[in-house]
């Protein structure tokens, strides 16, 4: 059994990995790490949990689960990982961090976006972009694996085929994200109190929401070029789900079955990237509770576009379930396990 | 392998039983039966199901599934079941009716409550009320199971103990239940429309709802004499989950803690059952996804009454899961298996 | 003009309260009070108001405003209208009190409910209880009107006419109510974030909500005896409405027609509360945006009881409307002055 | 008194009509069309209505209506208007059409987008498109208004000063546009239940909504140029609202102030359309309830393109509401009686 210590286990994407976790039959849970609730009983904070987790929270003590994990997850804000990372810690425990301190290689463009200082950029270098459907064979030897964040997830995969095959024109593309409200956390803000979000929609961190970069990233490494895009987020009430709708012009024309061939040829295998039928447009409601990516595409012939769509559930290949995607890839298990739930609906 | 036909597999019941089956080790899927769709690829109509059931839907024919399956669901309209049922296909076959039709001992109550005509009372007798927390036994050596109605499961089980240990008033019992929106089916109806039923709260079916007599006649059983109550449904714009708000005069002076006892002297070892904490009230969040159902109560002094709540996921432990249950018992698997899922939240 | 000043204009019930005066042809608001937001323009707080509202939030300055106003409105928590109150400023301007500080008589259940001591005792005799339809006369001779909580605005008008002609059996009244979230208010809390309260519901405060003595004193003037009874609220996912299912035993055998009667022998006249028709059950969506409250009953002749229910739109008939209507009874306007919005579905 | 006929009242939009003149100080409704609920009363198919409207519900007479209306809105799907139009009834009463029959010059284009054959073609030509802050003087002087669509509203409105100042480029215009289910329609249909649209979002009629060539005709007179450009859709769980997040390439570099003045200098006196504060953006819940749009966009320099939001309720600027305001304009009212609603919050 492997031993896995959370940090931030109290957050929406800590609970979805303790569910997760708990289901899961090669790995066990030996710490709920909980800096506001310590010695509160876990299910007293997620009563879901209720006679099936017995556990109390504890203290962020990354030093001490270094000694008694196998791995280590950090569920927590942007610089608290980067903040307490060391040699000794990586020589002892595998690091999944499902924050973005190490998913930007360019220590500048982090602290540009993130506005705060990076401290432990030595390790930037080493740390493998936890994306397991493109960077697989290196997560499996890493130390250190910077879960992809929930927007970056799902548009990357959206497009990623396209843009390395050379079909899509690089600065054309934009992306319209939509996500559930469960991506904006647990802490008490009036922005997300439920009268606030009901029966609304609006975008937010408009040209400037700190994904841009993330995407543009793993994007350029497709096209091997810079790719600059135009990303917005939307913040639509209802609890999980993220949909992206991306735009490009096309570079040369094609059809629906060479496009289809495309993804096929990078997707076929992965279990979790469901290329939908055509016609069939990605829907949250189909992937909820599940791991899966549905991804399908329309081509615009009047206007000389592709439409991409991409659907995921935001707290599991958007956070929780990647993030134990890639303990197995660590660890050497079948890569689906604790990950088969079929979607739930409704 | 067990091998399992579900008739009317496009309704929400039927199609919640789909995705539990699915994820149960000693049992196989082998007719998604379906009316509406026939020929029909299943995924088609449930599009979580993509790449995870290549089956099509087939028609309703009880007499063929009778000779190849070993267990039938009939997650049907009231009067289907009853109206095919027979001794010929009972020697062959288990069946699991998700209807009402062989809940009530009564037929002159079904038919009145029902407004049809039971159309095979001669298997009413045989038929076992499949709430297993209470009649495990004999469902363990039934042909017929009669599963619950959702409102039912959750009202007799949170009422139950105390009635059966005489604390409660027998004609004093009102039951205020609130519903999610999959409880009314999946049929194309206004008054089911998306605007109709969002922000919005109704009772419906107030003193005439068909749920009514089968409450009475279990709590019955337990009272030991017949109990008439008042059972209000409520619609509540959410997609799954019931609760059961019931009030209760007590016979006599009792402190918490004889009320918890007797709780725990019927649930104590029912995995499904949880008796939550002193003064934490049951909601359907943390019961979502999963088989359990949670009870609490709070004695008031000031009135001398109980108030005695249920939470449960109406398609789960009210409808899919407990027919699984049903089945666990019916073929001696372990009573658990295909139903540990985890709730999920949010 | 009347002028009125708002104690408390960036809390739901403020905010109403400005949307409806704004709408008001013989009111003008001079003042928008409001701690958290000193020196920031409304508008920002409130985007609705844009172009709409020019003016700044405010200090709460009570006795400047009763120097320049007509009319105070305090939407502010508990225990704050009583620490300022006095004879000086009732001697110089109308009292709106959105609180519960001057509902209950009885002091020492005030302070046992509420948990904290009474400021100002000696004006809760003079304060008029202002529910409108039952108190108008003496609303409008008042100074200090106490603005009843929703709950009890809604509860008290269901239940009423039928105890005050004493159909009910007194002692076994129970309410069960349902809530929309901006009920909750707008104060930053996990519990009333967007992920907590969608797709859930649960009762609260069971047992012990602080309404429950408000509606039992308002009821027992009605019943010419004390009452005590049962009054359970369930948080409900959506943004308004309140709807409150009775339960009563009945003394006699009352037909249909006879309990039609008593209610319009009460509400025949009363323009903002519709008697349904036969059959038609109160439904949140068919009130909201309204001062509307809509009341009907059901007989169960099986359990003698009667089930009587009540819907409205706790925002305004239950806090900003009542407040309005209140204040034209005050300054002798036409009652529904500003308060005649058609309820907007969907 | 003006005398308005609707027909089609038991929509969305014909309700929301119906709500908005109940207010109207110079209207009164003459005809409550309705195909599907001849007889019956209009508030027993919309409650809300109960003890406001009493009036039965009638069949769709456009001749009879002619004879004894002022103004006759036709809120009925697509070719019913068409069907029924003639120079008889044109010559007796203003028209106004909330359908698409009139909206598009082109006859071949409406044929090819809508799939019906246009029945009376040769109104085309007269008909006005009814966008009042763009038309506003031909509307004075219509007979015959085509009410525009939801979405050609809140797109137009958004993007029109931008590109008639020249500073976009018109083949790079992308719009993505987000709505409230309201717009789906009353009518059962699957993809409309509660449980199918609650928890999801997805994009419907990609490359192929008919409100594209819509847009496309209006913004080719403000580009002096055809353009073509993408549109799509997305069904977000709220009742009411639109939201579009539009795209596009700068022809020149342009500072925020440049932008700001080009927007003041059209819509500065227009009372519904609010250019928001610089940083601010759109979101539904401020306008739900009201026949204001809301307005803003941001510069992106990295990718020298420029993201431009509207935000508008479908049901009233987007239909019933705008359908009023060109009542007003054909009647020579104030162009904003009847409209002056402040938003609804929560």
């Amino acid at each position: 059994m492997i031993k896995a210590g959370i940090i931030g286990a109290t957050g929406y994407a800590g609970q979805e990995l303790v569910r997760i976790l708990l289901q899961h039959r090669e790995a066990e849970i030996i710490w709920y790490g909980s800096k506001s609730y310590i010695d509160k009983k876990y299910y007293e904070v997620f009563q879901n949990m209720f006679q099936l987790v017995d556990a109390d929270c504890m203290a962020d003590n990354m030093e001490e689960l270094a000694d008694r994990a196998d791995v280590i997850f950090t569920a927590t804000p942007q610089g608290f990982c980067a903040s307490l990372i060391n040699e000794k810690i990586l020589s002892k425990v595998r690091v999944i961090d499902l924050s973005a301190d190490f998913r930007i290689k360019n220590v500048n463009t982090y602290e540009e976006w993130y506005g705060i200082e990076h401290r432990s950029p030595d390790f930037i270098e080493e740390a493998v972009y936890g994306l397991c459907e493109i960077n697989r064979e290196r997560i499996r030897k890493a130390r250190l694996v910077a879960n992809p964040g929930c927007y970056p997830t799902c548009s990357i995969l959206s497009v990623y085929p396209l843009l390395k095959e050379g079909i899509l024109e690089p600065d054309s593309i934009i992306i319209d994200a939509k996500s559930g409200t469960s991506g904006g956390g647990r802490s008490a803000k009036v922005n997300n109190l439920y009268c606030e979000v009901n029966e609304n929609i609006k975008a937010y961190g408009v040209a400037k929401h700190r994904h841009t970069p993330e995407i543009e990233e793993q994007l350029s490494y497709a096209a091997r070029e810079n790719i600059y895009l135009n990303f917005t987020p939307h913040l639509v009430p209802m609890n999980r789900g993220i949909l992206v709708t991306c735009y490009s012009n096309l570079l040369k024309e094609v059809t629906y079955e060479e496009v289809k061939a495309i993804y096929d040829k990078y997707y076929k295998n992965e279990y979790f990237i469901r290329v939908l039928d055509k016609g069939i447009c990605p829907e949250t409601r189909w992937v909820e509770g599940s791991n899966f990516v549905d991804v399908n595409f329309v081509i615009d012939k009047r206007t000389n576009r592709i439409i991409i769509m991409g659907a995921m559930d935001n707290l599991i290949k958007g956070a929780a379930g990647q993030a134990v995607q890639n303990m197995n890839l660590l660890f050497d298990l079948k890569e689906t396990e604790g990950l088969q739930a079929v979607p739930m609906f409704p």
